[in-house]
């Protein structure tokens, strides 16, 4: 039987020097999933994806980052194509590193298993792990790097790679309102302001996330756990940090976010970078902002938003407070602008995501860089 | 060379007895498409789309009503189709009339030109023009009644089907916000809310409208023209009627709104239900409201919102203006929940079509009749 790959490959001529060939760029789109599947468990380290294909260009191995201590993406994917990995290909969200941390260097696990070809789409920015293409290249691999970068930068990679830029974590503001903007109704209630499909993609966002952040006046109005669920409502294994920021220890010893069901911290921080700094200190990498309307505009302020999750719910109230408190914006050219990246039906509501285009954060992009 | 249409066609075996055809269903779809493009023109007459199919289901002449007084979308098409309707289908939007009006029946023009088929979407409601399709199938023309009946209802002729049913014009709500829903900043400034896209598809929309609506407000505070544009600026030929809710006299008399570039009519109605008595005694049957928080409240809480069009901008102002004003609505089961019809980008902003959903207006839906 003909493999299809190969006989793609072959027609489209596409396994040159230097460029992916089509399975390549296929298992460098299943790796970042993979990649993204660990977010929110790996931190501080980066959650990378792996794809081991073997000479003929099948996938025999898969993996992602394991939490701290264990092995990485890479070693995860040679474990599972044993033999089959010798003369295929390492496919690869983050160029692998060449240095002893907690685990060996990756570099020699690809060449102790046989690995003829590396593709990887960041170049590892730190000194510290860095020179793994030009170990495997010494060794006589075959290495492309930089392959659907931008790809990488944006998906799973982007809080620690904003991380090492900013010293801080990444923080994604996620907010669920009315059409007319409104986060609760004038008596405070609102349960349920959008429907059972946007709340249980707020539990898959959380689950990628390595803290929940509130403010105690969110604690005293709703009192939530802010647990990650499951479809059945069951606590989830792997649950993120607990985070609220009480400056007056207004925070009921009964409080559900005290319960024993996920670690919390209680932050007397003086400013949201105070508490990030904190957070940074607990290896948190990637920070979830749930608080009301003063807490987010404290954040957007401070410049200190990342990216904003917008559950927007086909519903009216007229009255009720606003989904962001006062921002010191008094007239429209002061308007703090966004950028609309994506925007996804989710039941009957509708998720908008926004970065702020004001921001400076993010890694630099340079043209792809092949060998 | 071989038919397409005819041979898909044959494959598929669909010129049965009752059934549209496949090249049926695509002529509907460009009838709809036509009956869209005469919307804002037709009033107080149906804004219908008629495509014409030879004998070998090829297009031979498409058409949609003219203005009043002028001839129907069946006609329109007849006469582009000439000799080649001959033997061949027409495919409408609505029954054709069996009444001679301002026009003779369309019946009869169809019955001249020897069609061998009619492909209705949606029967005639009124007793007056009614009976259209049982004299054309007295005359030996095969009729089919009832085909994608639901898309021609939810289309151009809605606002024509409740005119009939509740005797007012048909009410879009379009409102331009920021993600926190505010239409201004603190200090009153509003442009620009939206991109250049968003602003084109507001004149586009304005075009489908027999008039526009703002409060005496909206004028004071922007003095608008509200004319429709195309994308040079340059005002269109058919203007909708501009209306001010003006009960007060406090529109001066330069302003914009009153120049000579369309009619105006300004309105010192009581209420909402009063304002559209006058504009339905005008012939007006689609109203787009394009007014302030509080002429959009009063609509909303007298239910006289058909279709709410949010053009939703990515800025923050976190203060200023929400985009509907108190609706006595006090806590969250209260809330006025709408159904989502769709999302469409439009440049940097999202455009979200909403329909109130307590509303109770619109024609009944009985399965698709067939002779």
């Amino acid at each position: 039987m003909t493999d299809p790959v190969t006989a793609e490959q072959a027609a489209a001529g596409t396994r040159s020097a230097g460029a992916a060939t089509p399975a390549e760029h296929r298992a460098m789109a299943r790796a970042r999933a993979l990649g993204w599947s660990a977010l929110g468990s790996t931190s501080p380290n980066p959650a990378v994806g792996a794809v081991v294909l073997d000479a003929a260009g099948a996938v025999v191995g898969e993996g992602a980052t394991r939490p701290p201590g264990g092995p990485h993406a890479e070693v995860v994917a040679l474990q599972q194509a044993g033999a089959r990995a010798r003369g295929g290909t390492a496919v690869v969200t983050l160029e692998p590193c060449n240095h002893t941390g907690r685990t060996g260097p990756c570099t020699e696990a690809l060449l102790a298993a046989g690995v003829a070809r590396v593709v990887v789409a960041v170049p590892e920015p730190t000194g510290l792990a860095g020179g793994g293409a030009e170990r495997l290249r010494a060794a006589g691999v075959d290495v492309v790097v930089g392959v659907e970068r931008a790809d990488a930068e944006d998906g799973a990679l982007a809080p620690w790679l904003l991380g090492l830029h900013e010293q801080r974590p990444q923080v994604v503001w996620k907010v669920a309102a009315t059409l007319d903007g409104r986060v609760a109704a004038a008596d405070g209630t609102s349960r349920w302001i959008t429907g059972p499909v946007a709340r249980a993609a707020v539990h898959r966002l959380r689950a990628t996330c390595d803290a929940v952040l509130v403010g105690s006046g969110t604690v005293l109005a709703d009192d939530p756990q802010l647990t990650v669920r499951d479809d059945a409502g069951a606590d989830l294994p792997h649950q993120p940090l607990r985070v609220v920021l009480d400056r007056r220890g207004r925070v009921p010893a009964g409080a559900r976010v005290r319960d024993a069901a996920a670690p919390t911290h209680l932050s007397a921080a003086a400013d949201p970078a105070a508490l990030l700094a904190e957070l940074w200190d607990r290896d948190v990498r990637r920070v979830l902002l749930e608080g009301g309307p003063t807490l987010a505009a404290a954040f957007l302020a401070a410049g200190l938003v990342d990216e904003v999750v917008l559950h927007l719910a086909p519903q009216l109230l007229g009255a009720g407070p606003a989904l962001v408190g006062g921002l010191g914006i008094t007239t429209m050219a002061d308007a703090l602008q966004l950028q609309t990246l994506d925007v996804t039906p989710l039941g009957r509501d509708v998720q908008v995501r926004y970065r702020p285009t004001r921001h400076t954060g993010g890694a630099p992009r340079p043209e792809e860089t092949t060998n």
